[in-house]
C-alpha cells in the first residue's frame, strides 16, 4: 500500500490470510487483527483502498471464511478470494465438504455481490447459475490459467449468465509480464479458440472487461472505468503513430490485438499525471530498478 | 522482395499460385511462369531467396500442384503450402479426392523434406506419422489458428515423430502484431493449456523454434539460426534493462514470457546493423507510415 502510494497508483490491496502462520503477522488470528488495522489506517484515502483476502478454499476454515466476511461487512469493503482455480482445488473441497467451491461458499453465507472471485476456472452449470443470481463479480485470468494449465473458465457462459467479468493477469509468478493489452489479447483468442467460433469475445467486449467491468468488479463503476464528465481523471494515452500501429481500421481491434503495455506513453491517475512521455515522475525507476536486483541477488 | 532488399531484411518470397486469376500475374499459367522469372531474377542474392508457393489444396488442383514442384527442384527452392488449417479444407479434401490433405500430398508426390507446410492443424495420426517420416518442416502459427478459430495443432505430438516444428505468425488479417515473442509466449501457453500440463513446451524448446528450427525450415541451418563461428550475423540485441524485465532469474522464460517485440533495440542482418537504438538506418519510417496511411484512406 504504501509503495503503490508513493508511486501515485490506485490500489485495492488485501492482507493474505490462511489457517496457518504467514511470516507478515505471524499466528492465523492476527492476519484479521492485522488486516483490520490495515484497512482503519488506509480509510478515506483517494487512491489507496483495503480489501479482506482469504486465500482460498482449501487454506481456509469456514469459520476464517465467516470472520473475515464479517470483516468485510462491517468495513464494507470487498471480499477477495480464489475460487475454483484447478481440478485438485475442487476435488479436494468436494471430498472434504461434500460440494462444490461455489456452493460450499453459498452455504456459509460468502456468495454475494461484495464477493470477487479470481479464476472460476472448474465450474458446473449450477456454479455458473449461483455467480449469475448472486451478483458475484469474477476476475478472468486466462494467462496464468494456460500457463499453470489450470484450464479454460467458461466465461462465454458466464457472460450469458450476467456475470460482471473483468480482467486480471495474476502474479508475476505466473504471468511474467503483467501486460493487460496482451491480456486482452490472449482473452480474445482463447475463447474464440475454445469456442470454435471466431466471432466470440469481440474486441469491443473484451476491452470493456478491462476497463468499465473492472470499475465495476471493485464496486468503483460510478467513479471510473470510463472517460465521462464528473469520474476520477484515471486516463492512459496510446502512442498510435508507432509503426507497428500502423494502418489503423478499428480501434477496439488495434487495442486488443495490436497494441501492448509498451505502446502507453502517459499515464494519469486521480487527476495527476504518474508518466510523461514514458518517463515516471513519482519516483527514481533506476533507483527502484538497482533495488529489485539487490534482492533477486539475494534470493539467487 | 524489392522492399525487404531496401530495407535490408532477410526474406523468402513467393507468388501465390491459384487454379484461377491473380490480380498480379494473370491466368493461372502466367503463375508458374512468373515464379521462375522471379527466382531467376533472384538467384544468388545474399538477402532474398524465392520459393514456389501453391496457395492451398482446396485451390490448386493436382496437375498445378506437380508443376509447382517441378519448378521447386529444377531451382532447388523450397515449396510452401497451407495445409490442413481448417475442419472444412480437409472435409473438402476428403470429398474431393477421398483422402485427408496429408495423404493427398504425399499421393501425388510432395510430401518431401522440400516441403514447408504452413499450420497442420486438423491432422490424423496417420499425417502425423507421414509428416515425420518424410521430413517435411512445419510452421506453427498459434495465434492465427486462435482467432480465426481454426484450433490447436498437434505440437507435443508432431514433436515426438521428430517433424522440424518453426514458428509463425502468420500475416497481418489473421494476427495483427506480427511479434515472434508475443508468439512464442502464446505457443508455450497455448500447449501447457491443451495439455493440462505446465511442463508442456518449456521455454528453451520455444526458443529453438522461434531460431535454430526456423532456420532448419528454410534449409539454412548451416548459416544462421545460432550464434557460431562461420555463421552469417543475423542478430538482435534485447534490452534486459527495461523495468518490466527486471529481476532476470532465467534468460530463455524471460524472452518467451516477459520480452516482446519493443524490447528489441538493434538488429544487424548478414552483418549489417539495420536498426540501431531502435531507429531504422535503411528507410525512411516517417515517409513509410505516410504512405502506409495513404494506402489505407484509399482502401477505406
Amino acid at each position: 500500500a504504501r509503495a503503490a502510494k508513493k508511486a501515485g497508483m490506485r490500489a485495492l490491496v488485501g492482507e493474505v490470510l490462511y489457517d496457518f502462520p504467514s511470516p507478515n503477522y505471524g499466528p492465523p488470528e492476527k492476519g484479521l487483527i492485522y488486516t483490520q488495522e490495515l484497512i482503519q489506517r488506509w480509510q478515506g484515502d483517494p487512491l489507496i483502498s483495503v480489501m479482506v483476502e482469504p486465500h482460498a478454499l482449501f487454506t481456509c476454515s469456514p469459520r476464517l471464511l465467516k470472520d473475515a466476511k464479517d470483516i468485510a461487512e462491517r468495513y464494507n469493503t470487498p471480499l477477495i478470494i480464489h475460487l475454483s482455480e484447478t481440478k485438485n482445488e475442487v476435488e479436494e473441497v468436494i471430498k472434504r465438504y461434500g460440494k462444490t467451491p461455489v456452493c460450499h461458499l453459498n452455504d456459509i453465507g460468502l456468495l454475494d455481490d461484495r464477493l470477487i472471485a479470481i479464476h472460476c476456472v472448474n465450474l458446473t452449470p449450477y456454479d455458473m447459475g449461483l455467480l449469475g443470481e448472486r451478483d458475484v463479480k469474477v476476475v478472468h485470468c486466462p494467462q496464468s490459467n494456460m500457463k499453470l494449465a489450470s484450464g479454460i473458465a467458461p466465461i462465454p457462459h458466464l457472460l450469458e449468465k450476467g456475470v460482471t467479468l473483468s480482467l486480471g493477469t495474476d502474479g508475476p509468478a505466473s504471468n511474467n509480464d503483467l501486460d493487460m493489452f496482451q491480456e486482452m489479447d490472449t482473452a480474445a483468442k482463447l475463447h474464440k479458440f475454445h469456442a470454435q467460433d471466431p466471432m466470440v469475445m469481440n474486441a469491443k467486449q473484451v476491452v470493456r472487461m478491462a476497463t468499465i467491468e473492472g470499475a465495476k468488479t471493485l464496486g468503483l463503476e460510478i467513479h471510473m472505468g470510463s472517460i465521462e464528465e464528473g469520474k476520477k481523471a484515471d486516463i492512459i494515452i496510446v502512442d498510435l503513430n508507432s509503426p507497428h500501429l500502423i494502418p489503423l481500421y478499428d480501434l477496439y481491434s488495434h487495442l486488443v490485438y495490436a497494441a501492448d503495455g509498451s505502446d502507453v506513453i502517459t499515464s494519469i491517475i486521480n487527476g495527476k499525471i504518474i508518466m510523461k512521455d514514458r518517463n515516471i515522475l513519482t519516483f527514481d525507476i533506476k533507483e527502484a530498478i538497482e533495488r529489485v536486483n539487490q534482492f533477486s541477488q539475494m534470493i539467487n
